[in-house]
């Protein structure tokens, strides 16, 4: 139960998830102590949720390295991936520490066959809905292959949560002519254009691109990812802010935002980083979804809606079925004639 | 006298120049008689401009090595760059073909000593003012030694373009804990911290930073700043979109807006690229400004206004000064005891 309020945070949001989902049950790994005393604010949780004490807790601030030392087999994030790995849970959430949950999802729930390196996915809002961005910060200087595993992972991804039956996945490279040729995304283009993968690729796509949803999935390795991502966090907060200074040193254009304050609302929910929490951990056998650590309980709502429309499809079968269709005969370095 | 409209956009954007800087004059390379035609209109841009016919333009969709083999010593931008280089001009803008003009401005004026590939800075609008990023796709895949070169050049343009005694300067990565190691990143942070460099370095930071204005110069290598400009831009129009549509959705938030329109005509001013238009080509012996190629004329002048400034600074000199710096005994792997 981690995050940077820890149950405080995270039960009245898996509270508002048990309200939406009937059927959905939950396995809370924590200090009971600690759970007990909130949990007598939600009789709906007490009913439906189970709490499996764990003494040992992740710290937000601990390094992968020391969370692992510590934490390994007693910690809550420990336990509750191994619920996953065991089968007792569909998902695991978490709004704890990202880099020692990476971690510790590798030992506890290894890579799928043929994955060296997991991704995290983040469900981006675009003006035309929203799409899938992979990797944002777990591998960092990916190559050509695991960009390829990338376009795979994001597109089963983009078919779950999008809904949409062929998404279209286009890889992140830069417009400037004599630099366009950054090999490993050449590299990757060429094998999505030539393998004999179920996917739609779409070829090259831009920065901005990304704002304007031209593609279902943008491939790009971890390290341009995370601050793609977090560069835009900043520019939304930043566009938001120069409005607010600009009406607040009008009165006239205060009485006009006041008329207008329905549509501001409707602005700032659809900026409101709770509304697209949850970053989706692939490549691992087994689903697990980031809350961010400062979600509020819609939030961590949000990041647990994820996780049941994880739940509800096969995700990783889809994900596998894909990758074999990557060594298939035909395909890449793998060799074959090809029908 | 490039860009998507040629010199329409460009000559209105020179002449609005003039108005402001009495004492600036031009050189237009391009050809003769269509320049002449358009010419009438300008008065001001008559006397104080003079044009140098050339036969040959370099299209906007040249591929650079087609640009070198057809442009070389003939077209208008290849001359522009040799005015720089002959001392005959200060500076040179054009809102021609960016990979053509790189690849030309570095056989024309070569880079500085110590430099192997220049950078391009942007100017970035923040919450606190503006900042330079650099680079933004120039130079691809840089190693940590070139990201103390865009740190040493980027930081000397701050000084002159924002007016700052002792502009402090960030190396882009990413927060993630266990990939906090990208190597190259690290290994810049380390020489930057270690180096007796007559700068202000604070360490490392993240995408959200820039949109915050944290530091006055962001450092990282051109794929990743090119993708997060681009990012920053489509992220802008979508949230300014966004609004839009939630205000037309209703007369009552229609006619707040209407009330409230100056602050969003201040807004549009903010988010309208043509504000801070004008990339700066770095580590070449001269300077370059490149224009977007879709920049309207006032834009066009923003190009020309930071051009002025460089014109007016001895920023190549100070750039000299800080590359010598770095070579001095004592920093880094030119070795030596340090006092």
């Amino acid at each position: 139960m981690g995050g940077d309020e820890g149950p405080a945070m995270t039960l009245p949001g898996i509270d508002m998830a048990l309200a939406r989902h009937p059927n959905m049950r939950v396995l809370m790994f924590g200090d009971e102590g600690r759970l007990r005393g909130l949990l007598d604010r939600y009789p709906r949780l007490r009913e439906r949720g189970e709490v499996r004490h764990c003494e040992v807790a992740v710290s937000m601030d601990a390094k992968p390295s020391q969370a692992l030392r510590k934490g390994r087999k007693v910690s809550s994030m420990w336990r509750a991936l191994e619920a996953v790995r065991d089968n007792e849970a569909s998902v695991m959430v978490s709004a704890g520490n990202t880099g020692a949950l990476m971690a510790m999802s590798v030992f506890v729930l290894k890579t799928m066959a043929g994955i060296r390196r997991p991704a995290i996915a983040a469900l981006w809002p675009t003006m035309r809905g929203r799409s899938v961005v992979l990797d944002v910060g777990a591998t960092i200087g990916a190559d050509a292959e695991q960009l390829v595993d990338f376009a795979i992972m994001g597109e089963a991804m983009a078919r779950v949560l999008l809904g949409k039956d062929k998404p279209s996945v286009g890889l992140l490279n830069v417009g400037v002519e004599e630099v366009k040729g950054v090999e490993y995304v050449r590299e990757a283009g060429r094998m999505l254009s030539t393998a004999r993968l179920p996917i739609s690729y779409r070829g090259f796509v831009e920065g901005n691109d990304i704002a304007e949803g031209t593609v279902d999935v943008f491939v790009t390795e971890g390290f341009t990812g995370n601050i793609a991502l977090k560069t835009a966090e900043g520019t939304a907060k930043q566009v938001a802010l120069a409005l607010r200074q600009y009406i607040e040193a009008s009165l006239f254009a205060r009485i006009g935002a006041l008329m207008a304050r329905g549509a501001f609302r409707k602005l700032k929910a659809r900026l409101d980083p709770s509304s697209n929490n949850g970053g989706v951990f692939l490549g691992l056998n087994g689903v697990v979804i980031k809350s961010h650590g400062g979600a509020t309980p819609e939030g961590f709502a949000n990041a647990i809606e994820i996780a049941v429309d994880m739940a509800k499809s096969n995700l990783i079968e889809k994900i596998a079925a894909d990758l074999a269709a990557k060594q298939a005969p035909g395909n890449g370095e793998t060799g074959g004639a090809g029908g």
